[in-house]
């Protein structure tokens, strides 16, 4: 017997993994970035930055950068640069106008080349701006947002410097590893001089759906994670949860907090069945909650069983990170798995590289976050050590415009 | 123009990769272990272990254990346990019994559960035993075969000691990322106190193709790679040049090296487009041996240009590497390119993660990485910093046998 048929999963559900195709556009009120397959382009011009609603894609190379140009107009004129060969390969197309073999022999060719004859499969690169940027190197200071505020020191969290900030971040989401790792070296070899690369992270396995139309994939613990994720489709939870408003440079935008949260799997996986289900207060199998039947049902938080106790216990994970216990904060979460080799002292280098997309971090990331940190049953199997907070502007409109404009313009 | 397009390969060029169905089977021989479709399972019992002429799958998760049992009972039992999870998981199944949820609540999950719904993937597991397995803690240093010899220094190389090595390594390859490290974190805690994973790497975009019905893939350095690999096709030079032959444990199995080569790719990229290819000894776009005009060209070694000069260089990497210039030496290369983030130096810590399998590496690997690393061009932009040689066993017959019964039993 299949896993698959275990599981009771039909063929179409598995088809509908990665496939934004499929998704019913009539409960749409705005378009959205995406590509018609999984090798197709997703379109780079709109309001917003594609890469956020658009349906998480199955791989990530993240990228944070610090700028080392002091030069106000040496950033803009990179951003620039960046911005139109951003254009060029989210529609699978070589980084410089001239490709790899159209130039002079002579020089370094405009394209690393290692895409060559790859489609461009669902690439998306996606841009943000650290608080770091807003100093005084660049007469940003007094541009920078309010919600862009730093993020509390969370109880527990054990930080790594060396991989947390960053001036400018540049998320590559796509189908094909290699052309995400191609976009982010490009923009890093188009830097080069201007900015360096401060720390970087690929990632596999995206452990949210963003749009219904995605089966809800599972992370390195074996759960299903983000069954109650804001999809594509809320268009009314996007207007008020994701998107900026207002009438300043970030309107459009969105602010984007990442966490990478090493799980120590081999001690989970020494956890009984029912434990690990005690602490995401979800089954396993089919990622119901517990005491109810289906994923999608609604997590029943007063439901007591036969034992008079609440079948999801006040520490469960589902519990702490639910709306409902978080004066109704919503995330847009876009995170993917990652195995970074092994450590070491015999075990996995795993866990989740956790992205998330938000209106205001204020009342969204960081009500909940210090929720679970304070609470959380999980908190025994994993650890924050790597933290990031970026601005992220509103979309590039057309070929006229670039990232960051409304705010350097 | 997409890059599909620049390029001049056909829809059907593109198709082909990774869709090993294709292949001309009246070309073969004998039978390979192949998948159907990048979803389905590839047969995991056969003379030969299935991953080795497998059509390449595009993803990687490889690990090197050191066995921490001193007890020779213990170990035998845990290879035919993990020759039974093996046969499991390489058929889209969980990893023990009853699987994820089958099981008591009270205890521990027989699989971890990341891969619940996935189909198979085209996943293999490869097994290989390095020469430290044979000392004396196990009574096998008789045993231990002559090809198995330790690898001699080579200049220039650079290895780390925590990343070299190991007991019994395990190659993953597969379509799905998430399918192939299931495999691997499942095989190490069925290991638990008897095995430690000493190191693991991840790797995507496999670049070589070991059939033909495969396009040859780039490296990193963004030129095709592994034109002239043998391939499951060659019947004769797999007979020749891939299985150990004579009637000792080895016969029906191979030997493999691998070698993590990090690539300097800042320093690459401000390298001029002739420069690359006169280092490589191949145009980059086609891929064609310089001089002549189609990737599938026999390279002519002899041929010079206008300017009097060999086309191909005397220290350009084809030439060197060639059969015809190391003894009619020939590997059978199966590596993947990786991304392990930055070094914290502002660079991508990126390269290849090279792996071959041959008869016999005293006259294979060995004499072709001598030759290169006195004289490759390519040594400039290149490091060798890990280094493994194991010896994998012949296929497991059937649900009676298991890896290694050939020179455990």
């Amino acid at each position: 017997m299949s896993r698959r048929k275990l599981f009771g999963l039909g063929a179409a559900g598995v088809a509908a993994v990665g496939a934004g195709a499929v998704a019913t556009r009539s409960l749409l009120e705005e378009p959205v970035a995406r590509a018609a397959s999984t090798s197709d382009p997703v379109p780079f011009y709109g309001e917003h930055q594609a890469g956020i609603v658009t349906p998480a894609q199955d791989r990530l190379h993240f990228v944070a950068f610090d700028v080392i140009t002091d030069k106000r107009a040496e950033l803009v004129e990179l951003l620039q640069e960046w911005t139109a060969a951003a254009a060029r390969l989210t529609q699978g197309k070589d980084a410089g106008t001239f490709g790899a073999i159209g130039g002079s022999p002579e020089a370094a060719p405009d394209d690393t080349g290692e895409a060559l004859g790859l489609p461009a499969s669902g690439l998306t690169l996606t841009i943000g701006f650290g608080p770091s940027l807003f100093d005084d190197r660049f007469g940003l200071a007094s541009r920078r947002p309010a919600a862009l505020a730093d993020l509390p020191k969370f109880p527990g969290e054990q930080l790594v410097p060396e991989i947390s900030g960053g001036d400018i971040c540049v998320q590559a989401c796509a189908h094909d590893p290699q052309v995400a790792v191609h976009a982010i070296r490009n923009l890093a070899r188009i830097g080069f001089g201007k900015v360096s690369v401060k720390w970087s992270q690929l990632g596999f396995g995206r452990t949210s759906s963003t749009s219904r139309a995605q089966s809800t994939p599972r992370n390195l613990m074996g759960f299903k994670d983000g069954t109650n994720n804001m999809k594509l489709e809320d268009a009314q939870l996007l207007r008020d949860h994701l998107w900026a408003s207002g009438n300043d440079w970030m309107a459009g935008g969105t602010y984007m907090v990442t966490r990478k949260i090493r799980m120590t799997i081999e001690t989970w996986d020494r956890t009984s069945l029912s434990e690990q289900e005690a602490i995401f207060g979800r089954d396993k199998g089919a990622g119901a909650p517990l005491g109810r039947k289906a994923e999608f049902d609604t997590p029943d938080f007063n439901a007591t069983g036969p034992d008079g106790q609440p079948y999801i216990k006040a520490d469960a994970h589902v519990r702490l990170a639910h709306p409902s216990h978080n004066g109704n904060a919503h995330l847009l979460r876009r995170g993917y798995n990652y195995v970074d080799g092994s450590d070491g002292l015999g075990r996995l280098d795993a866990g989740l590289f956790f992205i998330a997309y938000q209106r205001d971090p204020r009342t969204a990331f960081v009500p909940v976050q210090t929720n679970l940190a304070k609470h959380d049953a999980l908190n025994e199997y994993i650890k924050h050590v790597s933290s990031g907070l970026f601005a992220c502007p509103p979309g590039v409109r057309d070929a006229g415009d670039y990232w960051g404009r409304t705010l350097f313009a």
